[in-house]
């Protein structure tokens, strides 16, 4: 393979974590730096032998890392350290808020180009694999309908929303596509369906001691623009069977579009794509370390600028070569 | 959209067929011309207006033709066809001899990079778009084991054979795949499943007038290669039952690859990709249409030289362009 890929990690939360998992299973790539805001010293990281350092000094690694991972979130950290760190690095994000790609997108491209650099965004799995899904069924069948459905999953953002309410604790949101709905797009029938007819969401609470509970459960199902537009349960549980039942971060979901082909639309075809995944960041990671792997290659080719997967040759996110590739998995 | 791609098609089987109606969808795309090796005035086409040649006249319009999409089949006609054509011409073809793959890929590489062309072989659905379902989730998940289930589907060669025993009329096969090998799968244990474990064959046969029926069932679920390492149920039926039930060419699959994530490899993800076609031929023939926009893109580009759908940027396969994909389906 020649020389490993070194990969700089900036993030150490679950994601980052995660990549970490992920260049362990990489033989072509080792990870060289951790960069944190924290206190490096409290950061404990998995792999040994490698730096975590106070984000400040990744300035001073440029020539020693191919690819910096940002493992950031993407309300308020990516929209600034990926057009910060991009020229700089090689970088990959997974920046996550549908709405604002194209500004990001602009932002990235615009840095990228002026450091004489190559970056990919929102690299993970939606946007990412799932996008990447949408669009080949699109492209194969112009005429047809497309669905995405997320879950059975955690939902952080929904979760969170739980928990400012008065009198909670914890909570657990978990979004869950109707089964019905599912079969339905299956069918190629491409049905009309409401926000209220795809997904269910459930919600699992641990209150304080004396809580109203009849009023935690009504704020939790009117909350506007997270509940009040799906058929929501609430169950309350204890602080124990929360960490027993609900501490994993599982997710998934499908990607279905349905076509028509012949010369008068006479057939049907259904295209699906489906993730099941014990874990969310983790499986995210290793989209992304995926996504490094062509960076790091798109780079070395002189490709600078701002990607997405939507871009990036397939083969350039294997470790194979294409001789191997078209005589093993072609 | 600027100037439509010039599409040419030869031979005119159930593909080609296909072909022409998914250049109909395609607003980007007109066809130019047919070409067949059968008298071109017993051959008809549907769409008004474009002509009909016998194959010999390819040549005569080489600057007329942006693609031409080699349409016959993997035995005897495109390991000719392909690397002559792609002296000429641009070219998409559906080469499904997997173990021919590499071979046929050299020869038509030569070719293409002699003539200044650019090609795509092995563009349907497998290999093609299975392929690089695959590739995708090996490259995401490296620990893991992957698995491609074909069906329900009608298998040609397969009926061929039947066809060929003594006292037969007609027949169709359908691959299936077992149900609880999926649904074993899917859990993500990569489990070890030997032949007979992951389909089952299903045969209907019309057996002529006073036929020994035992002795047929017998000569099918023996048969080397082709049904003696199977379950393999036969079905006698009339020949009206035949026209009416089973006229059609549906097929489809899955693949799925379940591979593990976290420091210790102590979660489990599962990517899941399936196909439910009515026409398997024109699935095939809107994936190699897609293709040969790709394929005009590299062209242009100077991207000369065969490639396979792993080569191919995917945006290249859509006719939206870059800004519109990421706005609307990242």
């Amino acid at each position: 393979m020649g020389m490993s890929i070194r990969i700089g990690i900036m993030g150490h939360g679950n994601v980052g974590r995660g990549v970490e998992c992920a260049v362990k299973q990489a033989k072509d790539m080792e990870l060289c730096a951790v960069f944190t805001r924290r206190d490096p010293k409290t950061v404990k990281i998995l792999t040994e032998g490698v730096p975590v350092l106070p984000v400040e000094q990744a300035a001073e690694y440029a020539d020693k890392i191919d690819v910096l991972m940002l493992c950031g979130g993407s309300a308020t950290d990516l929209p600034e350290q990926t057009p910060r760190m991009a020229r700089l690095f090689n970088v990959v994000d997974s920046f996550d808020t549908h709405k604002r790609i194209p500004e990001h997108f602009a932002a990235v491209d615009a840095a990228a180009r002026a450091g004489g650099k190559t970056a990919v965004i929102s690299a993970g799995w939606d946007p990412g694999l799932f996008s990447l899904s949408r669009m080949l069924a699109c492209a194969v069948l112009p005429e047809g309908a497309d669905y995405t459905f997320w879950g059975r999953g955690v939902s952080q953002g929904h979760s969170d929303a739980i928990r400012r309410i008065d009198g909670v604790l914890d909570a657990r949101q978990y979004t869950v596509p109707v089964p019905e709905a599912l079969e339905e797009v299956r069918k190629g029938t491409s049905p009309e369906l409401t926000t209220r007819q795809k997904h269910t969401r459930e919600c699992y609470v641990v209150a304080k001691e004396g809580a109203d509970l009849a009023r935690i459960e009504h704020e939790i199902v009117t909350m506007k623009n997270y509940f009040d537009e799906y058929d929501t349960s609430v169950t309350f549980i204890t602080k124990e069977e929360m960490a027993q039942k609900h501490a994993g971060m599982p997710h998934g979901g499908f990607v279905i579009r349905s076509g028509k082909t012949g010369w008068n639309g006479e057939h049907t075809s259904t295209v699906e794509y489906r993730l099941e995944l014990d874990s969310n960041p983790e499986f995210t990671a290793s989209a992304l370390v995926a996504c490094a792997r062509a960076v790091y290659r798109m780079a070395n080719e002189g490709q600078i600028g701002c990607k997405t997967i939507l871009d990036i040759p397939p083969s350039y996110l294997s470790p194979l070569d294409g001789e191997t590739l078209r005589k093993t998995l072609l």
